[in-house]
């Protein structure tokens, strides 16, 4: 059963394309990540949030990647309020709506 | 630019399987909103929590559709407490993650 992995953090910026060269080495990163299917990057520049809709195939391995995830946001960024939820598929309603489960 | 939709709100079940017939109709219906693009139904029969997250092509379409549900939910189901958040997507980077966004 496929899970969504919901991050959401304070961010100040760079948006939109400004922030595609800084953010390449870490998507590119996420990509070698167990379990991982795709990831949608979120962002608010007017609330100034920025975050992330994950698909994993296993809660264990979005729960892994969340641990890895926030300590590297602490770390490099100094955010220590990320918000985060691991949520179950429903995949047969989704299906009915094309929602992307692989 | 598109856009996500996240909502959540408690919800006491059926989940899975089981709510596949009670929300076929719904889930249909869900197809013929403006400028969706797709929705995955989210759920936590744990947590008893339930939820989508949708892309819509335009922030007003995404906005529209949440006051018609907001509005349902609380007719059909009695939820006060519906959760919301609608973000825009960086589609560069969400490209070099597989981020479905089309």
């Amino acid at each position: 059963m496929a899970v969504i992995l919901q991050i959401h953090f304070p961010f100040s910026g760079p948006f939109g394309d400004a922030l595609l060269e800084e953010a390449r080495p870490m998507a590119e990163s996420i990509n070698t990540e167990p379990g991982l299917r795709w990831k949608l990057w979120t962002e608010d520049a007017q609330e100034k949030r920025a975050g992330g809709i994950y698909l994993f195939d296993t809660r264990e391995q979005a729960q892994r990647y969340l641990d890895k995830h926030s300590e590297r946001l602490r770390q490099s960024m100094g955010v220590e309020n990320v918000e985060a939820q691991i949520l179950e598929v429903n995949e047969p309603l989704s299906a009915i709506n094309r929602g992307p489960v692989q």
